[in-house]
């Protein structure tokens, strides 16, 4: 099957990681497709700057309706932003026909029924994986994954410039004003962050959540929206004092009399998961009636990881054109014909840190003992804690933790150390991982 | 579109589940899936007991076969469980043309080549989602919601029984077979709890993602296992002490050389998210090259929470059949004549409990005029705390949590606080979410 053709409108900074994810996993991203996805034009206003992305192999336009306009295309991706260019650019792709991946929650959280219809009077896509909480597949959860359940609520974290704020005012007692400034020394906050800071991305986010959980139109204007820009250090302290943590929250709730859509700062029980996501970091709650509580964790903005989004609505959209049951989703996310014969590893090969606790003799030169059979079998130490012994106790328990080592090293240091005489009982091993 | 039928081999608790949650949200879910899903034969030995279950609207045998021969029935849900006569069904009902939903891990990780081989041929679908994590969508966001990237490592716990009594051991410091007991009595492990303190259910799941992730085949003998059953409170003490936890994870992750696929105990940062999963609860980690770190979280197991995936699996089939762009999936997951005209509420009618912090002058009977005040809006307190003043010092903070109440009858209160010569400045009110 001939690869799909892609046009990108935008070439910005997710425009890039869209460019750069597609060619890097070319290879990966076609065994799970079925076919290959091809990224063949890309507009943008300067053409040399788009060049020194993209390089002389994808076509650079500086009008995005060239792209439109050629019947090569397959997909439009739509990274330009905002309601006004975009929305034209959106409804005529759909009226050439295009199927349509977009970034753009300002525009469907405000203009989605009409976009929606457009579609579907065409017959086409408009998939919007990256509209909200950026890499995190939450869409595809609430559409496809909670299908089963009657949606009670959702909550999120789905703005990252925010929660970063907030964290950083907590973690070090400041006010939000001085906060603000050093995030966008960072580059955490942009030079005019009106649309974070007053909540109103979240809102946007919020409304498309609220539509696919409850099945009613987007309905942005009716949103009710907070931001942050009124909190003080004073209460987080306070909160914090009571269990609590402030986070700014989109909260779209099933009520007996309607559904309430919100954005505000929203005080959580600090043991929630939810309260716990820091920084720039998006996490979205969902409570099913069958499901009970599920969370979704992820960076919500950047290059890659929206990028990550875009290109999975890609490949829904590559999986579409064969779409019986053999083709359109693989059992094994991977086409049968493109398994990899990568071996399995045996375990002396796996490489973990490792935790040991050796009950030792309480006298000189048995630490040195130990560290010299670590050094030897090429294992760095980590850290290491002795327990000290009670008076007229004569052994003790030495902890060490170690740097990544292969498992056959450690097996080997492991058996030397047991048959030190200094060692009084077989020595505990546990590996260790930093997930990070 | 006439509704797709379904048989049901196997009523036992996750059976009941997906009879319960078909029944209760059948006219949300045919908004999603577009036609009616109905459960219409279920089989079990105990015709009486299934009868207690699912009444008389539904066909009930003792033989699952009848449910394969019956050529009105679409889609087997198979929840029989094991290797054996689970094995011989699902190929039968592979072979009679049917599509197959399943949540037996063990039966796909053993045999899971051999029976998607015989999918492909007949040209249906083996949906599994519930066999891994309960009712988060983890099989979904692996083979479709994160196919941009390159996976390079899974890290989940994915066994609740073992991440209960490791939960309740550091608690408790209570050693393993104190635990296991108690775990027993609650009803989180199996008076046989071999499969799930020996790690091999957890293995079964890893074995299951690793092949998602990596495009392997499922090689469930090459797995390395290692249970919780050797595991001291000690360690779980001193892992502690060093800024760890223990949790029982099932970890699949490429190397340079090939595929680690490991369950053991493991010592993880207990910063880490994570780290934090306690009781039942799951919560699969995936690193891809783009996205960054991903985390999913939710009930792995139970009968309604493993029921939303089999319901999830459904109808994703269902969708299935009517494959066009416009209808696989719908834009906003319901079908778009299928929108509901649910108001969103104005803000008033919005339900919340409330922080609200007050600097009040520090004399007598300010607490008792604000709480009368509070009290006549029918608004009940949760928690009071008040800064104590310095000396010399003649006003003070004074914070409240409210319980829940509607956001207009809070608006009236605080008007009538506001102008109470006692109160000193303008009060700041944050509303709370329990998010439970």
């Amino acid at each position: 099957m001939k690869p799909i053709q892609v046009g990108l409108m935008g070439l910005g900074t997710v425009g890039a990681g869209v460019f750069h994810v597609l060619s890097r996993n070319q290879e990966e991203i076609q065994r799970r497709a079925g076919r290959g996805i091809e990224l063949t034009m890309v507009s943008r206003r300067n053409l040399d700057a788009a060049r020194d992305i993209v390089g002389d192999r994808v076509r650079i336009v500086a009008d995005a309706r060239e792209i439109i306009a050629n019947p090569d295309i397959d997909i439009v991706v739509e990274l330009i932003g905002g309601y006004g260019i975009a929305r034209d650019l959106v409804l005529e792709a759909i009226a050439a026909g295009k199927h349509v991946v977009t970034a753009n929650k300002a525009l469907l959280a405000v203009h989605g029924s009409e976009i929606f219809a457009a579609a579907r009077a065409q017959g086409v896509m408009v998939a919007f994986e990256a509209a909200v909480a950026g890499g995190i597949p939450i869409i595809k959860a609430l559409r496809e994954g909670l299908t089963a359940n009657r949606i009670e609520w959702i909550a999120g974290i789905i703005n990252g410039t925010t929660n970063f704020i907030l964290s950083e005012m907590r973690d070090k007692g400041l006010d939000f004003d001085v906060v603000l400034k050093e995030a966008q020394r960072l580059g955490y906050a942009e030079a005019d962050p009106t649309f974070d800071i007053e909540g109103v991305d979240a809102a946007h986010k919020a409304t498309l959540m609220s539509a696919l959980a409850f099945g009613i139109p987007v309905q942005f204007d009716r949103a009710h929206i907070e931001g942050i820009t009124k909190l003080s250090a004073t209460d987080i302290r306070y909160a914090e004092q009571l269990g609590y943590r402030i986070k700014l929250l989109g909260i779209a709730k099933r009520q007996a009399e309607g559904i309430e859509l919100r954005v505000h700062p929203t005080l959580v029980p600090s043991k929630r998961l939810i309260a716990n996501v820091e920084g720039a970091m998006n996490a979205v709650m969902v409570q099913g009636d069958a499901v009970g509580t599920t969370l979704y964790y992820g960076k919500g903005a950047g290059s890659e990881p929206t990028a990550s989004a875009v290109v999975a609505d890609l490949v829904d959209i590559a999986r579409l054109a064969t779409a019986d049951p053999d083709h359109r989703v693989p059992h094994l996310a991977f086409q049968p014909d493109s398994l990899a014969s990568t071996p399995i590893l045996p375990i002396d090969q796996v490489r973990t840190a490792f935790y040991l606790r050796l009950c030792v003799a309480d006298q000189k030169g048995v630490l040195a003992n130990i560290t010299r059979i670590l050094a030897d079998s090429d294992i760095s130490i980590d850290a290491v804690l002795q327990r000290e012994s009670a008076e007229g106790e004569n052994q003790t328990d030495l902890i060490i933790l170690t740097h990544e080592t292969v498992e056959g090293a450690m097996r080997h240091a492991l058996t030397q150390m047991q048959s030190l005489p200094t060692v009084l009982a077989p020595i505990v091993s546990l590996r260790k991982e930093e997930l990070a």
